[in-house]
């Protein structure tokens, strides 16, 4: 799969004069390799605003980059090499020592703190960036489709994390997207409870959120499973969740509020009192990252685009008895949102 | 494992009269976790001369914050609940954005910029850190002993990473420590190379970098097989690698300074004429990171302390043909470094 990198860096060039720098110079190691295709951890890149770029990498990925059709020099400092006066520097992944650094270097004219630009970019994908986004949400659905048998009383919550991430990396995944989540009885009731050596038991729910990363692409899904007939409780909570989420997945356009789809989710939770029971956004951006723009919660701003991959995970957790969380992948599209992650949203009993 | 933070905290308390603040902003995730106990995503804790602290975390994490004996509080700007004037801040991991935004709301004495100053305390380990180290490098030993006689023809770079990663978590890692590097033949050229399904083949060096990480501590092992018997410049680099690697442990000593430890090796490497191809630093600490304080390199600075786990990896890379590195993890001790990775470093010919 290759990209357009002239393209993404012209379409980069045009955004620059509304932020009033001659020049962005790009740090953070993600926004590098959508602009110039190299995955590197000590990368930078400087794009004016005539579209051209200077891209600067230390010895141990300085010949790759001389192979990605873009002026490359080698250097260990490369936020030094390539800082110019005036230029805008990405305040959300620069240090505090680097910004301090850079301006002493420049002295007079100094850098000039900019917030999301590329990453504005970023949440707008292309075929390519949707084919391989696709890829890595049908390896977490078949992972979990092929795993699902095993899941059984006796069962750690690290031996099913383990069972998930094998599984998806044998059928292809770089890697898990993210540290898997398993979540067992009252562990459920913990958003982001990490795996234990708690062993499944009848009358558990059982909440599983994981995703395969392919080719650099994150897909993140959330399913809960009963271990056994649910209790009317867990039915009910169940039933509350598979609806929020529902209305927020309904709720994904193109030019809808990101704050108006979280509540189309949050209210339908809150309107059967559990409103307490979920603090957490309704989803995020995927794509390069696993949390990326945009961001849907009660205080986000912004509307969200055409071709924008994101989450929608309502959840309700009752501590110290468990919880429910419900997670696709979607993709925004005029005509309505594409489904992504496709395991089935009815309540497993296992 | 427990560890003893408020003992931790009070050694930091120590350092921060000599840094010219009354408190420390301490916003690097490892570094919370170092001093609390809490692995989380978003939270941050201050520490006064005095040795009291208080610690800030977001809804997801704060009912397990409240369990770990320091004062507790919830909110979502974790390092704006905390920031107070005149406290010194971590630099090289807080952005441009946070610090300008704390700025702004604390106006009049701002932030003090501070470098490395947890990280000078973590480096040192004690017992309870070393004896998780020590298992995550038995687990890595044992998943190369147990794949090591699957390595053969026809296998992928990516298979054979996949088979060391599972072995490392069906062992009982938590995971890998990072991206395991897998590089054959040609590639092993390329130091930070990342496995692709080219298929090893008689007559290639294979050059496997992976570890295990363990209850959150990271094992780093490198070793390099030939398939079939080996050339005559493959016999020799691999020499000449492992010469190097044993002159850089045996300058591992508390008071040995770090660019002396990394000339140690680098100087056998260059008096058979090979310099230009060993061309990265001979190791670095290990510990709640993957690469921490402190760092072996012909520019770094400082001494050696007792009880510092650091690996020592030094190479040779000859473009277009392959490469060889030889890397162990090693504690530092007045009595002689403590090997942790045991692998044979003879040339294993499979």
């Amino acid at each position: 799969m290759t990209f357009d990198y002239p393209a993404r860096r012209a379409r980069l060039a045009e955004l620059l004069p509304a932020h009033e720098v001659p020049a962005l110079l790009v740090t953070s190691p993600v926004n590098v390799q959508y602009l110039t295709g190299l995955a590197s951890s000590n990368a930078a890149v400087l794009v004016k605003t005539d579209g051209t770029a200077l891209l600067a990498t230390d010895n141990r990925y300085i010949d790759k980059a001389r192979t990605l059709g873009v002026p490359s020099v080698e250097a260990a400092d490369v936020a030094g090499r390539l800082a110019a006066p005036g230029a805008g520097i990405e305040a959300a992944c620069m240090s505090v020592a680097t910004y301090h650094r850079l301006g002493r270097q420049l002295g007079g004219e100094g850098l000039v703190p900019l917030g999301p630009v590329v990453e504005v970019l970023r949440a707008v994908k292309d075929d390519g960036e949707l084919e391989l986004l696709r890829t890595a949400c049908e390896i977490t659905d078949q992972a979990f489709a092929d795993i699902s048998g095993n899941i059984r009383e006796g069962l750690s919550e690290r031996d099913l994390a383990r069972l998930l991430d094998n599984r998806m990396t044998e059928l292809g995944a770089d890697k898990p997207a993210f540290d898997t989540i398993v979540a067992a009885g009252e562990n459920g009731a913990i958003p982001h409870h990490a795996p234990t050596d708690r062993e499944l038991r009848i009358g558990d729910l059982v909440t599983m959120d994981f995703g395969a990363r392919y080719h650099g692409y994150h897909a993140d899904m959330t399913r809960t499973v009963c271990l056994g007939p649910p209790a009317g409780w867990q039915r009910e909570i169940y039933d509350l969740v598979a609806e929020a989420q529902r209305a927020g997945r309904h709720a994904l356009a193109p030019g809808a509020g990101a704050r108006e789809v979280d509540a189309a989710a949050r209210s339908v939770i809150g309107n059967a009192g559990h409103a307490d029971h979920f603090r957490h956004g309704l989803g995020h951006g995927v794509g390069l990252e696993i949390h990326e723009e945009p961001f849907l919660g009660p205080s986000r701003t912004g509307r969200l685009k055409d071709r924008v991959p994101i989450t929608v995970e309502p959840g309700v957790y009752l501590p110290g008895r468990g919880g429910v969380r419900i997670e696709d992948t979607l993709v925004t599209r005029e005509d309505g949102p594409e489904l992504f992650t496709k395991t089935t949203k009815e309540l497993l009993v296992l």
